[in-house]
This record gives C-alpha cells, sequence and structure tokens, in this order.
C-alpha cells in the first residue's frame, strides 16, 4: 500500500485539518466529535441540513458543505458509520430552530445511528428528520445493507434539498422534497479494480486482470455479477439500461415524526422511467477512473438516453462520491421536473461543488 | 489494462464528443484539427488565450476553456504534443483581432509546434505571442524537455491571463504577466504509481511495491531520484523543502516579436522565495490519488510554509494537471502580489474551475 498518508489512525482527522486550512471561509471542523459544518452557522429560520457517513468518499459528503448545501457533515472512520454524538453535536451547531433534515445513505450503521441522533435531538428539543436515500438498483439486500444501497442520488438531493432549505422552504417542506428526489433516481456502478483502505492495508476484494464487478457498491459490496472487461460503450449499455428499464420500486421506510417522537412507516414508489421524461445524467468517477474516461462514458449515455426517449436537461460529470482510489464509474439517472431544476440551478458555494457564486 | 474506453485509436475524439455533449453552454468543439473553444467566441476587442499539450491531462486544458480562463485548447494525442494546424485552426476562430496568447508548457514538441503556429499565424495577419511555462524545478533538461518543464504553474498562469484578458489588457500587457506568473512559479511532483496510455496497454514505467519517484515528469520522466516510499508528511516535505529552497533561476527563452515577424531571446530569472513571501500554494492529484490525500499534504504544506515565513494568500487543492490515473501528487507555489490576487479572484466559468458566476 502506496498512500500519502502519514498514521492510518490519523487519516481522517489529518485529512479534516488539511480540509479546514484548505477552505476556511467556506467551513469550520469541530473534532471529538469529527463535523464540519458552515463557517457562517446557524442561519435564522433556515432549516439545517446535514449528512453523513463512512469517510473515503470524498468530496462526500465534507465538500458539499456551503451555501446551498449542506449545513453539517459527520465523517465516520473510512467506510464506517459515524455515531450518534457526531450527528446530535452537529445538530445542536447548526439548528437555529427551524429544525434539522439528516440526508441519510441507506446503509444498516448509518440508518441506525442517525435514528439514534434524531431521538436524542428531539429529547433535546430539536426537530430532525431522517429521510433515507436507497437509489441503487445493483441489489436488493447486501453487505451492511438492507433494501437498497444509498450512492449518487445521494449528492443530488443534498443540492437540491440544500438550495430549497436556502429558499427558505420549512421542514416538512423539505421531507417531501428529499422524498421525491429518492423516488425519482436510480444508480448503478461498475468497478474495475478494488481499493485500498489505509487502515487495512491491502485490497478490499480482489478483481481478475479481465474481470469487473457490475453493480459495485461504494464499499466494494459485491454487485450482480462479475462479467469480463470489455468497452466503455458495453460497459455504458450495462448500467444505462439496467436503470432504464428498472421497473416500479416499492419498499416500507422508516421515517420520524417530530410532532409525535415516533417512528412511523411510510411506502415510498419509485415509478419506472418513461419516455419523455427529462433527466439529470450524473456520471460519477469512483476515485481513480480519469476524466476522459467519464466523458467517453457520458457519450454513450446519451445516445442510449436518446434512443429510450429520455431528454437530458442537466448533467453532472466527475468524481463526486468515490471509493478511495477505485477505477470504475457509476451512473445515476435522476427524474426532473420544473421544481428540480430550478433548486438544482440555484447558486452553490462549497468546496467541491460551485456555480453562480 | 481495464480502462472506460472503446477503440484506444479513439480515445482522445471520444472523450472530446463527450465533453462537448455535457457542456454545451460552455464550449464547442472542432473536430479535425481537434480543439476545443468558447462557445461565445470571438470577443471583440478581447485578446484570445489558447494552450494546448498532449492529452491525458484532464482537466488540462480542455476543462479550462470559458469565460475568465482559455478562449481555445489544443489536444494531442496521448502525451504527444498537439500540431501547428490546430492552433492555427483555433486562433483564426478566437482571434477578435486584438491578437492571441498561447501559453506554452515547455516540452520540446510543444514549443516547437507552438513556434510553426506563431509564424503560421502572423503570415495570416494574426498577431500571436507564445509565453512558455517551465516551473518544474525537478531537474534541468529531461526526456522530452531542454530546460525545466511546465507543469501546475500552467493552470494558475492561464486562470490569472484569463482574467486579465476579460478585464481588457492587451498582448502586450498580458504578455509580460504571463512571463512574470511563470516567474513567480515553482512546482514538484512525486509518483507513486506509473499510468498506462491507453494505445501502448502498458505501464510507461515501472515502480517498486515500496519504491516513489520524486521529481517526476507529468509523462512519467524521470525525475531527481527514486526513494522507498515514506510517510506524506515527509513527502511532502521533500517536494516543499524543494521548491522553497530552490536558488534564483535563470534561463534564456525564445519569443515570437509580433511586430517585425522574428523570433528574439529573453532572458528570464525565477528569484527565490524569501521569508515574507504570499503564496498560492496549489496540491494537485496526478489523477489516482483521493482527494483525502491532498487535505493530508496540504496540511503539512501549511505547517512548512509557515516555517519558512510563506503566508498562503489562495490555494487549490484537486485533481488539475493530471497523468491519467498515476497516484502521486504535485506541489505548485506562486509567489503572488495585489495584482495576482485579484486576477485569481475574477470570476471564472469553465468546466473544471469555475466562481463569481
Amino acid at each position: 500500500m502506496k498512500k500519502l498518508i502519514n498514521n492510518p489512525d490519523n487519516f481522517v482527522r489529518e485529512s479534516l485539518e488539511g480540509m479546514a486550512a484548505a477552505h476556511p471561509e467556506l467551513i469550520k471542523i469541530h473534532f471529538d466529535p469529527h463535523f464540519i459544518y458552515r463557517a457562517d452557522t446557524p442561519l435564522q429560520n433556515k432549516v439545517a441540513i446535514i449528512s453523513g457517513g463512512g469517510s473515503g468518499h470524498e468530496p462526500m459528503h465534507g465538500g458539499f458543505v456551503g451555501m446551498g448545501m449542506l449545513d453539517a457533515a459527520c465523517p465516520g472512520e473510512v467506510f464506517t458509520s459515524p455515531t450518534p454524538d457526531q450527528m446530535l453535536e452537529a445538530a445542536k451547531i447548526v439548528n437555529s430552530g427551524a429544525g434539522v433534515l439528516n440526508i441519510v445513505k441507506n446503509y444498516s450503521g448509518d440508518v441506525m445511528n442517525f435514528e439514534m441522533a434524531a431521538e436524542l435531538a428531539f429529547s433535546e428539543g430539536i426537530q430532525a428528520l431522517n429521510i433515507l436515500i436507497d437509489d441503487d438498483i445493483a441489489v436488493k439486500d447486501s453487505l451492511y445493507t438492507q433494501g437498497r444501497r444509498g450512492v449518487g442520488t445521494t449528492i443530488l438531493a443534498e443540492k437540491i434539498c440544500g438550495a430549497a432549505a436556502q429558499q427558505g422552504y420549512n421542514l416538512k417542506q423539505l421531507a417531501d422534497l428529499c422524498r421525491k428526489v429518492n423516488m425519482s433516481g436510480r444508480s448503478m456502478g461498475i468497478a474495475l479494480t478494488s481499493c485500498t483502505p489505509p487502515a487495512k492495508g491491502s485490497p478490499i476484494f480482489e478483481l481478475g486482470n479481465q474481470e469487473i464487478e457490475v453493480g459495485i457498491g461504494i464499499h466494494g459490496e459485491p454487485g450482480r455479477q462479475r462479467i469480463t472487461f470489455t468497452s466503455a460503450n458495453e460497459m455504458t449499455e450495462i448500467l444505462a439500461t439496467s436503470i432504464i428499464e428498472d421497473s416500479a420500486y416499492s419498499r416500507i421506510l422508516r421515517e420520524w415524526d417530530t410532532q409525535i417522537g415516533e417512528w412511523v412507516e411510510v411506502e415510498l414508489t419509485n415509478p419506472p422511467l418513461r419516455t419523455g421524461d427529462s433527466v439529470l445524467a450524473f456520471v460519477n468517477s469512483m476515485g481513480g477512473t480519469p476524466l476522459s474516461e467519464l466523458y467517453i462514458v457520458y457519450r454513450q449515455l446519451v445516445k442510449l438516453c436518446e434512443q429510450d426517449g429520455l431528454k437530458i436537461v442537466r448533467n453532472l460529470v466527475g468524481p463526486y462520491i468515490t471509493a478511495l482510489e477505485m477505477q470504475g464509474c457509476s451512473i445515476t439517472l435522476l427524474k426532473m421536473d420544473e421544481e428540480l431544476i430550478k433548486l438544482w440551478d440555484a447558486p452553490v458555494k462549497t468546496a467541491a461543488l460551485r456555480w453562480g457564486v
């Protein structure tokens, strides 16, 4: 293992220290427990948006803290859930009184800890509501996860809900919006190589010289199948076709009712994509794949969307939700409407995503 | 070799096609000869800024075409210089009559072809002036290069000169500014792994499991030495100390005199960095190194600059001048003054660098 690290035990902390030094105008970092938060927090009357998850997926989530996106991000150790105390302390700092929306990727550890944090926040008089993102169509039930995993749509939800919070949506409106984004998004990824977490010191899984993992998770969880390495066009087609042809997906998720302080069950359905739909197309690097290759994937994705009558109205191409230095990519298609387009286009000022300001 | 490509022969073209599809509001792409140019070109009375070089370093240069930065970028094949016809045709399209500044990284092929392009442009009545960037302190004379190579400072020069052109600097003022940036910048890089150009299909050099190459070039050119892999702090110190302690560097470069249509020799000197200097600190990924590791490098760089009395007034952290999927990083320190800070902060709207708009 050759990495630009010192002691693996200090990897997350030192990386956060460097990030704090690089972006003092945008963010502050609280240590023990660790969380990144907006330098100008709390913002009066604004619902705060918090996300979090294991480290190793940078820039997600810390790189998305700032105006028009997240108010705070809670990083765990590499590929390990953050803990409830991180989420609670972050909520205390960024809550203006208007409440907190936690955007949570569907991994069992993250879900459990964010649930505990919502309950703790309630007991301290903070309205905190968790909305899950479970957009990875590759597999249902997986290592670490019950149901579908949360991947690329998370970032789109953070951008869109962040803009809405900035524009004055209240907590209930934001929860409705975040749920809508989750029900409009589908993703799938592919790994060409494995990756090596610093503390482990060896690859999290092995892939043969000519093998690729279709439907990979962002922690190296197994996907649908291993196949022989093929062309970019064929790999793009496997991902895009799986997404475009995914049928209606219904499941029951738990949500915290901030009025009564109890968990309630909510049934959600992602309708299938249909000819004529407008979509945001997101081609994401798993970390080690160069931008030049992502554009080759995007090129083919455009053709496939056209063939299926999908209109790409916005796009995002780059390394945004990564798995350390893993080579590979993921594709996310998010069905868009006027509200989502307006919120996507709204100004954002974070370390990793910035426009309009 | 596992990459998201189709036919290696079509790698550059397909990547450009994807890029064009992703950013129609920013750029257009001309094929045969290939160049990327601003969608709103030419801009009346504005000097046009062109750069170019081998592909495989994305987002450089195509990702920097847009408002406040480049007017056009000429991509060669991977790690191969673009040709004079690309540069000439690009100049014809983006020249408003105010002339063209070519920002050229110091590699023999790039220099020769941009020189030929400047002469051809002159014969067609276009004032085109080339300013070289030769900021890589690692070695003098190297594979592909006479003198020092051009690396990280190139991007800073493109941003700064791009802002100045947008603000109305004329061609002579821009040439002076670009020369000043080149005389204010120093860089050095380190490779943890090699990389594989698609057409070659195998790594461009071999590195042992515990070896790193100090002073690597962006095409894998040998650096100063190979050493045993060590900590991020030590690797950062090797790079930063080499840059900070680099003595005055003088050399003679050729420049085109657009008045008389002849080459003239210009002597340039980079003064050494001194206690009290303000700098822009740029930590760049060679492609395959995750952002989290770059922040660990940046953290140590801040400490080393403080120790030496250098004040970091601006920074840039991310993958901007890469060598495909190579793991490693480079550090650039650019001495800043009020003019450079103001131009750095000016709005920029490109695929890879965007703020203020």
